[in-house]
């Protein structure tokens, strides 16, 4: 019979996973609440009865998972999630083997690092040898294949695209930095904007009656359909976000010359917003041969590029990826 | 009878080779003048007559060439080499095949490139798996050598370090962007720094003493002399240029979570001008899971990186490197 994988895409708030066959398609898919507030225990309680639904009795050769987190994938421990019960170096492969048994290798890797593994495998980037995929959200993550292979880097912690400097005094990052690229081309930082627009009373703006009964991770949407309908300080905002991502992928692409960058994560939904910014900024930037080479997409599996990209390394486990 | 190969470094001015064996150790070495003033063609001779030279009537079983432009391996064509006779295009492969035998393989490479590779084998980076090196001359070059591989990038131009995006409202760079790195760690940078010290008639320096009479470059060289001498232009020169090599790391840090920096070119005899601002800019603003797994290294084969780079690619011909 055909190998078939689960690939789980982990999260703070559900837990979404898919029985997956080896030509990449799903077959069958589930999402349940991650319970995350009771503790890491009921998140794993949750993920093996995700699982075992999943799969169906069905046989399953490996179940890979994504997670947010600084993940050591060699030894299957979490060392940091900050969004997943805040667990340090939590050995996630040994107790869900304790409880789905030997049988099924268990791989766990950083979810962006799947994101981009799922799109050169099935989406945005299938038919490239290397790309980087820039994922944004509340935060700004990032994953790097470089000629089909995952870089992982030394300690799992390649691709933190989101942290490079890109105005050296620019707005404080969560991470301790100034001016990284997070602080200027997130969820967050676009919050920021609007606050600072917000208490500047000279500006005429409608944002603050957008914004202010808005979910807080809502903001973007909201700022996008202000600056749709012509407000100028919602504009601006775009057109701030657009200029750092852009001189992000300048440097990107000349430092790594690869052949794709794919825009992810739920804020690339605005990609109207600010691609324009992006690509002027990267022709600007960037030196000519890296700059005419790179194709600049938008994710193509959306939500399940995770899910994929997790499945592919189940798929794969035991070949060096 | 033990391979050995001739590693070649193609510069502007000379063409220095040597006769390398298996172990990495260099048996026999010659430098002649690369009379690029005369056309490619002479240079072409130059190369010939050295080859035949290092070689000495002993069997050698593959010439590797490091060269400064923009190289592609696979055609054996220098796509674009400003500093050697501004060649475009040119078969350089075919052509040394011509006058050498089809019986010895030909590898050319960017110089930088044979750099990390020769620091990766033999330098400073033989005991870890990942490094980048940064080449502080005349601009800024670089090298990425991740899982003992060289990463080229699509078009060869992987690596180009000295093009990231530093200051986004900085100096102008010669490639045409604004705040390369190039712009404030080269020297390059330096002199432009020292003019713009001594066109503002406020700053007291030694610094116009010390450089009208001094070759372009060794400007860095006398600029790291007024610096000893407590120059505080001088001083505060430096500190520009560790500052925004120190940023730049950062971002590579983040991006990559290699496990070596190595610091190498002609500027970087002034380590002790800039280290220290550099690690500080490092800690500052990289992870710190990254931060704290790389070293810093200043190159540990010199002159002699570019050569021992290029024998390995040479040794190594065919496989996939």
């Amino acid at each position: 019979m055909e190998k078939r994988v689960i690939g789980i895409d982990v999260g703070g708030t559900n837990l979404r996973g898919a029985l997956v066959g080896p030509d990449g398609k799903i077959i069958n898919r589930m999402k349940v609440a991650s319970d995350a507030d009771q503790g890491i225990e009921a998140v794993i309680d949750n993920l093996v009865r995700l699982i075992k639904n999943i799969g169906g009795g069905e046989d399953v050769s490996a179940v890979g998972f994504g997670i947010p987190g600084i993940i050591d994938f060699k030894a299957g421990i979490i060392t940091q999630a900050p969004n997943i019960c805040n667990v340090n170096n939590y050995p996630i492969r040994e107790n869900l083997r304790a409880r789905l048994g030997d049988a099924v290798p268990v791989i766990i890797e950083n979810d962006a690092n799947c994101a981009a593994v799922g799109e050169w495998w099935m989406g945005a980037g299938k038919d490239v040898g290397s790309l980087v995929i820039i994922t944004l959200g509340t935060g700004v993550g990032g994953g790097i294949v470089l000629d089909g292979k995952l870089w992982r880097g030394a300690d799992g912690m390649g691709g933190e695209v989101g942290h490079m400097t890109i105005y050296p005094d620019g707005a404080k990052c969560n991470c301790g930095n100034y001016g990284c690229l997070e602080s200027y081309s997130s969820a967050t930082a676009i919050r920021r904007m609007v606050k600072e627009v917000l208490s500047d009373s000279s500006s005429q703006t409608a944002l603050g009656e957008l914004v202010e009964d808005e979910d807080p991770g809502r903001i973007p949407e909201a700022v996008m359909k202000a600056a749709l309908e012509g407000d100028r300080a919602a504009l601006g905002i775009w057109e701030q976000f657009g200029t750092a991502l852009g001189i992000g992928m300048a440097s990107l692409v000349n430092i790594l010359n690869v052949e794709m960058i794919v825009i992810g994560g739920g804020v690339s939904q605005a990609w109207e917003m600010f691609i324009d910014r992006v690509l002027a900024e990267l022709k600007r930037r960037a030196l000519r041969a890296p700059a005419e080479r790179v194709k600049v997409m938008k994710s193509v599996l959306g939500d399940d590029e995770g899910i994929i990209g997790a499945a592919y390394l189940a798929l794969n486990v035991g070949k060096e990826l």
